[in-house]
């Protein structure tokens, strides 16, 4: 399970991420990155509750006829954050700042979401 | 209410945009404007089922001590949307193509929220 090397990949190669983490849906991380410049930011305890509602918003995308749903982004005024299906259980979240690169946070995670699904 | 001006400005001004809606949370469009390339997607009935989504989000993120949850973006492989909150019962919707300007689009929606809701 050598997810933190996908992470720090993630967040080294995203201009303005600030932290990315394997999170399972019960809000438990199992592993995270963050820069130094993050720790006043407090990623961990925003990050277990947004995995409340990315629980209820997989719930509801079930029910879509649209299918194909497969980021989320839940974003405040400071921080965005982009959260990717890795399977049922888990998922990817990245937390930008509100100018960071948000296209490229999209392809970063499109592209390591298989890698960590094969570390799983 | 004159809506239908303010959200073609936001389409028109927005690389990538397809279509601007002001939506309630029971799914009805009060208003949407759309460009004639979009016709092919079936934005309204994608934008109707979101709106389900974002019921969802919106109870959960009540629950949230980070508060000032201000936007959710639901994407699929192709189409990018964007959600702002305007009122407790309205939203504002933003549908782009997956390589439309997210930053300009969250940029339209944050400005042309407080119009809308004087509209209201």
């Amino acid at each position: 399970m050598a997810f933190l090397p996908l992470l720090e990949e993630v967040v080294r190669s995203v201009d303005g991420a600030l932290a990315c983490s394997v999170m399972g849906f019960d809000g438990i991380a199992v592993e995270n990155f963050q820069i130094d410049a993050a720790t006043d930011l407090d990623v961990q305890s925003t990050l277990i509750e947004y995995a409340a509602v990315l629980g209820q918003v997989k719930n509801a995308a079930q029910l879509l006829k649209t299918g194909a749903v497969t980021e989320v982004s839940i974003n405040s005024d400071q921080v965005l954050t982009i959260m990717r299906l890795v399977t049922d259980e888990y998922f990817l979240v990245l937390a930008l700042s509100a100018r960071g690169n948000y296209g490229k946070g999209r392809y970063a995670l499109r592209i390591t979401a298989p890698r960590i699904r094969d570390e799983l």
